[in-house]
Order: structure tokens, then C-alpha cells, then sequence
């Protein structure tokens, strides 16, 4: 079965095979592993580990964001929040519960975040300090351009926290070029190929260090982290890793530099993404984006207007025929979402492009041109 | 190697087997495995689930702490704590960081907590709402009476909540015949016998309905939990789970119902830590508990007086003979640590006592009686 959902992704049995032992965290032996992670990631944020500091959280990439909201925003300051979609509507929800500010700047559903509006944004309300950001939005489909977005936040004086979760090790984050960025979030199970369970923050320590005490909760504390790291030079968990988890992300980063880094794993994305995006117009379907905003991480389609769609028997048949998409949508209007990342090719793609096919002629969909009625979309 | 730790714990092949797979969280496929789970946890911890939530939360046990923290003490109340060992000391912490209002009971390293004296200091500060407890406290290896204490807690009409985190799956907790227990709190990966990454809230349903909007965070607010899990009706994550380190949970309590619940996996637990305090006391060395007070979850034992004795050095003499023990202590004078908990036996306790004699002969440890000078505790 290929995962297509996107992420936890389709990974590689050399990753799962990571996981077939017992780990003593606090053991010497385990140091290198995560030495080795810790400067791996460093690498892809830019070659950082001289002005950032890679800390770990257990869990869920939500609590990582929680982490940086906490750690970093002042409660005197606040968060401008472009709303490119579902993950940006997280990052203010969880904003909003720890007490902090929350200024929703809205965004087109089908458009990249304009930078300049941004900075109009900023400039209206000096009280808020930072910007959240969502570089790749997986409910859109869209890649937002943090380049931009980071230049008007520096223009305009203030940070910005990036929530990378669906953009880390494909897309291009080079934190060493953009100073406004006091931290960027992401888990081990998207791009990176990793699986479920842990998250990363990348931020800079001259942040930290300023942000002792703010967080009012020790479990989230990404100053504690970072100050639990200087102590022992080499990882900072406070408290037990998910170790296998871990073992499977070291392996997992290994297979991403073998492959040739962020660079390589785009390209193959990419090519995942147009092959599916150019396969479905191929067989009748409309995508919902186009294709010069399509990002690489996830496609939506419009589901048909035929009567005879339903998603969930849609879901069952591609299933049936060895792949799982997602079974819900957060668009607008009625679509199904395609993941193009994990351990899958171009080629997977062209099997899923005829697996789609023979799903629809079994299911009795004639009609494949696109449900254009808005409705709430479906949870998820 | 056997890790002898204690926790995370010596893993059985066939639950390792169970994260070789990829799992699309939300895909109905998968709800099977969140039910599985959550029905056995209620069951063993007294068939509660018309009464109590199974509440799951990605990471580590201290988020967890912190989440029952946060959910269930309102500001205006607090916390008692019996001060039984680090254990106590981090729920303190956790409690503090939140804003929760905490009074330590000291209470010996070296007996149970007194419940008693938790009835006298519930009565002389009415604004206190519950107790705090560590059941089983494996910085000093004592299993502390939660039965006395909830009475205590019960008698003075405050709630409670129970630390469960090495004690859950071996331990007896039946939370329908303690009704002052508004949560237990537990891991996958001590005596549940699966991996890290994954802990779990027990928690009456009631307590959570007056709960709602009090935790200040997102991330660990146990109503939003239990929220989410009413409106699917079997899980009750909101976030990505780790889907593999659930999958080895759910294998896991397989084999600890084939095992014969509870008492069975107990009584091999106690037959560990008896080879173990009597194998101990065989070769020279002096447990640090009488057996009078020495639980089944670790056994420490006083570091010999020899001037040769080197913890890190023993650890590693240990390790080049197939079993790995903490490599810090939490006691008052210095000590080694080892666990009982975990896929071992008697055998194993019986190979690892020859093993540690082995050990300080090639080390040179002639003197084993007792080092008594009080000193810093190491970290850990």
C-alpha cells in the first residue's frame, strides 16, 4: 500500500527496520545518534549550529508550534497570521489558548500569501512582534513564498516563526539568509521520510536566551530545551525520547543525502506532483489549483459532479487498487487531496493516474468534470 | 542486551515486528487499532469506561502530568505533593511552571508515604484540591499505597492524581473503586511493555466536563481530548499520532493479556526484583531498601566502598556482558540502579547477578560492603 494522504508518509523498509531494537536513551551509546541527527538537520536549516540551536520535542509538530508561540511571542506582543489554510488556523487557535494575540490577515484559498500586504499589516499595528507563518499548507496545496513574506517581516522589524512541517528537507530553508526567522518547526514524518512521533524547532539562540521563563509550561519550554542541551552537548531531551522513532529519523536522514539532499528530493516531488497534476486533466479531471501554484507537496482535484462520486467509495477503491489518499478535504468546494511525497515515484504516480481511472469507470462516474458547489468542507 | 534500565524497557521481537508498516492515521482501516487499544487500557484499570475517558496524548509521561495539571486544578486550588523521589519533584515543577499552587510533604527516601500525614495537611489547608501521588517511584524503588492515600484524599473530600507512569500495567489500580482519582497517568513503554513515545490519560468523565477551557493550551488540554474523542467515537487524537509506536502499544497489550493480565505479569515482576535483592545481597553487596519496602519496578543498590568502584566503569563492564543498567543514580548516597520491568525473567536476574559479580572482580572491587558518605546525587 502507498500512502498518499500527505504524510505520515510512504517510507522505506530501511527506515522501519530502524525501529527493530531496544534504546537505553541515557546511555553513551545513544550520544551519536543524536549528535548525528541534531547536526544533519543543522545542515539542511543552512549550516546553523553556530546561531541556532536544533531542539527536540516528543510528540506532535502542534506542540512544537505551541512551543515556539510560547517560548517566543512576549505576552505583550502578538502574532500576524496570514491564513493560508487549515495549519494557519491551528497556529492561531493555538496562539489564542496560551493567551497570546492573534491578527488574522486573510489570503486567497488558491493564491500564494501577498507579501506586501504583510507588510501593510505590520505596519498598522506595531504591537505585534512576530509573524506565523505556514511555508507549505497541505489543505491548499499552495507553497507560500517565505522569502518574501520574511523580507517584509525584517522590513518592517519584527520575527517570524515558520511552521515548515510539510516543507522541511524538500523545500529551501536556508535560516543562516533569513535573520527575522526566530524558529522553524517541523516533524519527522513528512518530507524528512521519517515516521510519527517527534518534532523539531530550529531557532535561534540569541532568542532563547532571551525567552527563559516566558513559557508557563515546562513541558514546552523551548528555552528549558535549549539550556537542557548546552548542559549535556549533544541532544537536549528532558525527558525519554521516543527512541525508535529517532533511529528511524537518523536512517531516514542518511537516505535523504544519499539521494542528493533538499535539492534531489524536490526534484522527485516535483516531478510526483506534475505527473499527477497533468494525469488527471489526462483522464477528465480538474485540479483544483493551477498548475503555476501548484506546489509539490500535495494535489487537490475537484471531485466530479457525477452522482455517482462519493469520496469514501472513491478512498475504498483506490485502496482496493494499493493506494490511500486522504479521506477528507479542506477546500471550499467537494475535492480529494493526493500526497506526491514519502518514498514514491514518478512511476507510483502513473499507476495511481490509472488506478484513479479504473476507480471511477467501477464506480460508475461518468461525468468527471468538476463539482463547483461550495460546501463546508469535510473535517479532518 | 537487556536493558535493566528501568524504562523504556526490554521490548519482545513481536512488538518491535508491529512498527514494521506504514499507517494513514485517519483512514477507517486504522480505527480498529485506537479501539483495541483504549478498550483493554479501561479494562485494566477496572473496566471504567462508562465512567472515564481513555485519553490519548503524543510524547512523553510529563506531558501527560503536566495535561492532568493543567485540565483538571483549577487556579484557585492546588496541589499536595508527597515529596516520594525525583518523580514528585518533576510533577512539582510541571505544576509550578503551569501556575498551580503546590505544598511538598516531605516524606523518608527510604518508606512508604504516610497517609496519615496527608490527612493532616489536607486538613490544615482546605484550598488545597488534590494530591498529587507518584505510585511507584523508581528513583528510590519503592511502591508507595495508593489505596491510603486516596482513602486520605477521600476522607477529606479532594480529588487526586495518580502518577501511574511505572506502575500502570503491573501494578493493581482499579480507579472504580477510587472515586477521589480524577486521572492516573501512564506511558506505552514500562510495564505495558511497548516503546516510548506515546502516554495515556485515565480520567473521570466527570472531572472533564467541568473542565473545559481551563488548561491554557492547546496541546495538553485533556477536555479538548476527551472533546474530540466523543465526536469520533474511538480514538480522540486530534493531532498526527505515532502510529507505529501505537501499533507496538496495541501488540503489547496483547501479549500482556496472554501473559494473564496484571497479576500474572506482577508476579514475575516480584520474582526479578526478589533474585535480583537476594542475588545482590549473595555476592556482598548491600540493597539500599529492606525487602520490607523494596517494590518490583528497580532495586537499588549501595555502590561499594571500594576505592576501585566506578560507576561508569561498572556500566560498562556490565554492557560488554549483555545488560545495561542506569548509568546515574537519584539516592542519597551513591548507588547503582537496575530495573526489574520489561520482557525478562528470573533467569535473566539470575545471569545478570553473576554478571555483576564478573564485573567487579575484573574491575578490581574487592571491598563491596556499602559507600554510607552522603553525597550529591548524580543527574539523571
Amino acid at each position: 500500500m502507498k500512502l498518499l494522504i500527505p504524510g505520515p508518509v510512504t517510507t522505506r523498509p530501511e527506515v522501519r527496520a530502524a525501529m527493530d531494537a531496544d534504546f537505553a536513551p541515557w546511555d553513551p551509546d545513544f550520544r551519536p545518534l543524536y549528535a548525528e541527527v541534531r547536526a544533519r538537520l543543522a545542515a539542511l536549516a543552512g549550516h546553523v549550529l553556530a546561531t541556532h540551536a536544533v531542539l527536540p520535542l516528543q510528540g506532535a509538530g502542534h506542540f512544537a508550534v505551541e512551543a515556539a508561540i510560547r517560548t517566543l511571542v512576549p505576552p505583550e506582543g502578538g502574532l500576524l497570521i496570514p491564513m493560508v489554510g487549515n495549519y494557519a488556523a491551528r497556529m492561531a487557535r493555538l496562539a489564542r489558548e496560551v493567551g497570546r494575540r492573534v491578527v488574522e490577515l486573510p489570503v486567497s484559498p488558491v493564491a500564494p500569501a501577498d507579501a506586501a500586504a504583510v507588510g501593510t499589516a505590520l505596519a498598522a499595528d506595531p504591537t505585534l512582534s512576530h509573524v506565523g507563518f505556514v511555508y507549505s499548507e497541505t489543505s491548499s496545496g499552495i507553497v507560500h513564498d517565505v522569502h518574501a513574506v520574511g523580507a517584509a517581516a525584517r522590513g518592517a522589524g519584527r520575527r517570524m516563526l515558520v511552521d515548515a512541517v510539510s516543507a522541511f528537507g524538500a523545500l529551501p530553508l536556508d535560516l543562516s539568509a533569513q535573520p527575522e526567522i526566530d524558529a522553524a518547526v517541523f516533524t519527522a514524518n513528512k518530507c524528512l521520510e521519517g515516521v510519527p512521533g517527534l518534532a523539531y524547532v530550529i531557532a535561534r539562540i540569541d532568542a532563547l536566551r532571551g525567552a527563559e521563563g516566558r513559557a508557563g509550561s515546562w513541558s514546552l519550554d523551548l528555552a528549558d530545551i535549549f539550556l537542557a542541551g548546552e548542559r549535556d552537548g549533544w541532544g537536549g531531551f528532558r525527558f525519554t525520547p521516543p527512541a525508535q522513532v529517532l533511529a528511524a529519523l537518523r536512517r531516514a536522514l542518511q537516505l535523504l543525502a544519499d539521494e542528493g539532499g533538499p535539492p534531489a528530493r524536490l526534484a522527485r516531488y516535483r516531478a510526483n506532483a506534475r505527473t499527477l497534476h497533468e494525469g488527471m486533466q489526462a483522464i477528465g479531471l480538474t485540479p483544483y489549483l493551477a498548475s503555476a501554484v501548484q506546489g509539490p507537496i500535495g494535489v487537490n482535484v475537484h471531485a466530479p459532479a457525477d452522482p455517482a462520486w462519493s469520496l469514501e467509495n472513491f478512498v475504498t477503491a483506490l485502496k482496493a487498487r494499493g493506494f490511500l489518499i486522504s479521506n477528507f478535504y479542506n477546500t471550499a468546494r467537494p475535492s480529494f487531496r493526493v500526497g506526491c511525497i514519502g518514498a514514491i515515484t514518478p512511476d507510483d504516480m502513473d499507476r495511481f493516474v490509472a488506478a484513479v481511472d479504473a476507480a471511477l469507470q467501477a464506480m460508475g462516474v461518468r461525468d468527471r468534470g468538476p463539482d463547483c458547489q461550495d460546501r463546508a468542507a469535510s473535517s479532518g
